[in-house]
């Protein structure tokens, strides 16, 4: 089968690789009909050292289960499923608690031996655990949206948790990419009524604004967190929603954050420390979030989106074929494309 | 009258001033009763450039009301009052939201003209907001504990509380000085039946296993996490209590919390950086707390200590007049006393 495989920075390709077969009797195999391309995927295009053979990339897919092993029940052929971004048991207490993304027998796509989602098929790991069936045909024309749950749009919903966004708190949320636009439409779906979007660019802020911003802010760095203030009184916002994952915006989230607010942050940070000195603690401020177990929020979110409540599938604008995945990756790179769908 | 002055590093002094009067009809005076050192007070003593005239210092007190402003109500002579770490008007939007340390119309003791509480009296700015009947006479029996509700044990509480602790919940405390020992009680107050505490001093663990500790870890750096994951089957615990404010001290708590846990600080930090990298997002971990708003703690905390069920007075282990501040702060800084208390 074709899959894509990174190579280093800005080599992405498109191989020939081995059909994927089950190895555990706890596997799947999935036919893909839908992926896409990540922000994340975006950090070793950016930098990742050349390397051969390369590794298999994509992390985010729905498709139709093709196989199971013999200890997988409640799937069979023919399901259409959606998969979270890390495989996990789903059994173990971590999961049980709702931290999929700490599965004591989870993992990551494209690592150790397991398939990448940006490919013709997956071989799934615990796919009892890790694959949640759909309900819909191959043809369902949510399949857009309903493919968000597999990592954007629960993660921006993990953002807004953790942040504990409720009718009652203010928002900013930083960020205009896929996961802020995303984080935008989950705080506006748990109530909150002020949302203060920060980002750039207008075609991703009007997407924003659509998706419940109350306010767009374009300035950034200090006259960012100004505007900010100056939009809430001086106070700045109860939670902060940081999505983008640099040191910049970890510092402008803590300095428009309310005294005694939250700063939940989603984007993986490419930063290893974070100013938490003395003004973060005279103000107790709270920094949370992390990676999103997204599993947790699946079964919760699902039915918002089959019932045509909420269409985080808007974030994507650009379609691709399999072997277009490398145009994808450059699109995205070049902040043409908002998020890339993959339509193997 | 005699109070205390900070001219610099090792330099603390009692010296005459002048007798504190009413400048507010808000404000009241205070004849001191008891009032102590606090951790907190060694920063300075062990760093303070040399200062003329040098400053107040102390900021827990208990006292006598002597006298009130015209626009405080609720408060007469006589009355045996604790004054929170932080005064504050308790009216204002933060206060009611129980954040009283970033009071609108606040501020701290021994500065800006506000006297210090380690002396003979002290003006008192907005007084009803901040002072609290005790209800009880100038020789109660209880006096250090009541006074420990200034700010040691609420602190420890904030810790506490911040983390989630709860019956359910997993607990290792960093630090055996008298914050952390008062957030040994706190945790055990909240029905925390592991109590894992960091320390490496006998006499002070000691008092920690009497206020709830089950576990005591005396190693450190590598050598302490390793130890705690030890006694957790590998996984650390819920909730950290970090209690010392260096930074070993923050590293050495997110090296002992188990994923999607939660590490709360109320040392003041000694640093600027905290290490929130990769390793932290994938874990989930929250990093909360902060300077503890001890007003809003302290009629929760009060009966169980007029009524005898907690005993955080305990922590005090030396006791001096008011011209042997100087001594006392030799002795916590050398570690001969735990917490001293001033009784003027």
């Amino acid at each position: 089968m074709r899959a894509t495989i990174i190579h280093g920075a800005g080599d992405v390709r498109v191989e020939d690789v081995a059909d994927p077969q089950l190895q555990q009797p706890t596997d799947a195999v999935v036919r893909v009909l839908r992926s896409c391309i990540c922000g994340s995927d975006l950090w070793p295009y950016w930098s990742m050292p050349a390397s051969e053979p390369g590794e298999r990339i994509g992390h985010e897919f729905l498709g139709v289960v093709e196989e199971t092993g013999s200890e997988v029940s409640g799937l069979q052929r023919g399901d259409v499923v959606v998969a979270p971004f890390v495989w996990a048991d789903n059994t173990c207490d971590f999961c049980r608690e709702g931290l999929q993304t700490s599965c004591r027998h989870g993992g990551m796509w494209g690592a150790d031996g397991v398939d990448g989602g940006q490919g013709e098929a997956v071989r799934v790991p615990q796919a009892q655990g890790t694959l949640v069936n759909l309900g819909v045909g191959e043809d369902h024309a949510l399949l857009p949206s309903l493919l968000t749950l597999s990592d954007v749009f629960p993660t921006g919903h993990h953002c807004a948790v953790t942040a504990g966004v409720n009718p009652r708190t203010t928002v900013t949320v930083i960020g205009d990419g896929a996961v802020g636009l995303s984080a935008v439409l989950a705080a506006s779906r748990l109530g909150a009524e002020r949302i203060i979007l920060m980002g750039r660019h207008a075609e991703r802020t009007d997407l924003g604004r659509q998706f419940g911003a109350t306010d767009v802010v374009a300035e950034r760095g200090e006259e960012g967190i100004t505007k900010v203030r100056e939009l809430t009184g001086g106070d700045g916002t109860h939670t902060v929603l940081e999505c983008v994952g640099t040191r910049p915006a970890l510092e402008m989230a803590l300095g428009v954050a309310r005294d005694g607010g939250v700063v939940s942050r989603v984007g993986a940070p490419q930063y290893d420390e974070a100013p938490l000195g003395f003004g973060v603690f005279f103000r107790n401020l709270t920094v949370t979030g992390g990676v999103a177990p997204a599993r947790a929020y699946i079964d919760e979110l699902l039915p918002d989106v089959l019932e045509g409540r909420i269409e985080p599938g808007r974030v994507f604008n650009r379609t691709v074929g399999l072997e277009q995945v490398p145009e994808g990756y450059r699109a995205m790179a070049d902040r043409e494309a908002l998020k890339v769908l993959v339509q193997p």
